[in-house]
């Protein structure tokens, strides 16, 4: 290996991975109640929700996944660089082909909207450390990221790339069972205008292997359904066997080692950042790290 | 179709689409000279290239493309939501791997940086109209997005999804060969610190489609070569002959469809936001419309 190059993989590392110190503490177990995993047909996708943002959505997804509605649905809508929706696409080709779609939707009505929440108070909430374009506070809770405009006593998830949310029409009260995960450039404009409660811990390389639409045709609606790519099922972690299920571990956003991560991503040591960068994080671009262990 | 349904689909609309008072003079032709062609296994993705922000990288490139120096190497290095890495994959498995590898490398010197350039008076320069977190003004430039720290008169290519540059080592002026296109998160740090002077027009979706390494390990680097995806073949358009091309068509960002266009998502007037979202813009999330037309 060619010392040169070497050396460029070794100051790249930087860009992606925290800090050395970690301990055992610094990691969380996902609660897997907490934990659902899309099987797609590229592998499987890990979404851990963090329910008490969204408490009615978070239910009403646990319910819809354990009557297996999503099992054999599809990401009907999926944009590059936006969002892969999934689930039975009222008002899409896909509805009519579905056999169970017309009787099921009756059972499940229009949610009320939890676009937001009381804050939380910290320590629950570590903030960045920067100004965020978009929220008087920035910040992390067990691994979420979570905005806030100070003086409201209100926060919510924020729209990063691997955010699950569920989605709505034009008015607010009206999800009912379809979701969406972000897979492009955070789109901020939909924080806290969306039911939002949940982020992929693993397999986002799977998300951007689905069928993409064109979002100049319907919306980005992919018409012919044979091309979707199907949602082979959606299951509860803890639906599954102990001995068959992963756990996952995530990094405690209220830990040293994490501030530690933080801090090196904020004020790079490798001399590859000769000149360094202005002192300024995206919320959306801080990895919080996930450990995933086979069962 | 149900209306609740349809209703949401228009609003989503607004999302992702420009201005509909566009007219034909709010287009530029896309300079074939300038129009790098990458052939996947997936689909081919459209590269425009501003080489006046690094000319000596842009020739470097040309060159290298006309030598049929890609062909047949791969994307060795993909790190899901940060980039994926093309070329020879000097100091990796591949170097050997590839028959004219080390006779070739020496006709490629390191090249100078070419990280930022004079920057140039408006009104080729089109403000976005609102602060950046990472540098004093951002704005476009025939389609690209430039940012500027206002009293140095420097400008550079900001690293937004889609954005081609050539990597390099610790060192500057180290950059030779391999080249990279961010396909994550706007990773803004390295804005200035390498030589950048593209951008993805089409095709981001076969990008997303590349075999992943895991940055945990050679920091992305696949060391099984054969699970690399291939880079077919490279090609500047203006090599294929016209009646073989795509033609392709970039929206001017200094037309008033554009700033239409601009304003809208800034102020979005559909019913889908019944809350304004604040009326900052990420410019890495501005569409600059782009339209493809067969040979």
């Amino acid at each position: 290996m060619s010392p040169i190059r070497a050396c460029a993989l070794i100051a790249l590392l930087a860009l992606t991975s925290g800090s050395s110190a970690e301990t055992t503490s610094d990691w969380r177990s996902v609660d897997p109640q907490n934990l659902v995993l899309i099987d797609t047909k590229y592998g499987q996708v890990a979404v851990e929700l963090a329910p008490e943002f969204a408490p009615n959505h978070a239910a009403r997804l646990r319910a819809l996944i354990r009557a297996h509605f999503y099992d054999g649905l599809s990401f009907y809508r999926v944009i590059d660089g936006f969002v892969a929706q999934g689930g039975i696409g009222e008002g899409t080709a896909s509805t009519t082909d579905h056999p169970v779609a017309a009787k099921d939707l009756a059972m499940w009505p229009p949610l009320k909207a939890e676009f937001d929440r009381i804050s939380k108070p910290q320590p629950a909430f570590t903030p960045l450390g920067n100004a965020d374009p978009m929220a008087s506070d920035v910040g992390f809770e067990d691994g979420f990221p979570v905005a806030r405009n100070g003086d409201e006593g209100r926060e919510w998830l924020i729209h990063c790339p691997g955010t699950f949310a569920f989605a709505r029409d034009n008015r607010p009260d009206t999800a009912t069972t379809e979701f969406y995960i972000v897979i492009g450039e955070a789109p901020r404009r939909l924080d806290r205008a969306l039911s939002a409660f949940g982020r992929v811990l693993s397999g986002m390389q799977y998300l951007q292997k689905l069928e993409r639409g064109d979002v100049a045709i319907d919306n980005g609606v992919i018409a012919d359904s044979s091309k979707r790519d199907p949602i082979i099922r959606m299951r509860i972690a803890a639906d599954i066997p102990v001995q068959d299920r992963r756990a996952y571990r995530v990094i405690r956003t209220d830990s040293e080692a994490f501030a530690d991560a933080v801090e090196l991503r904020r004020h790079p040591t490798s001399p590859f950042y000769f000149r360094k960068p202005p002192p300024v994080l995206d919320i959306c671009s801080v990895p919080v790290d996930v450990k995933r262990f086979a069962p």
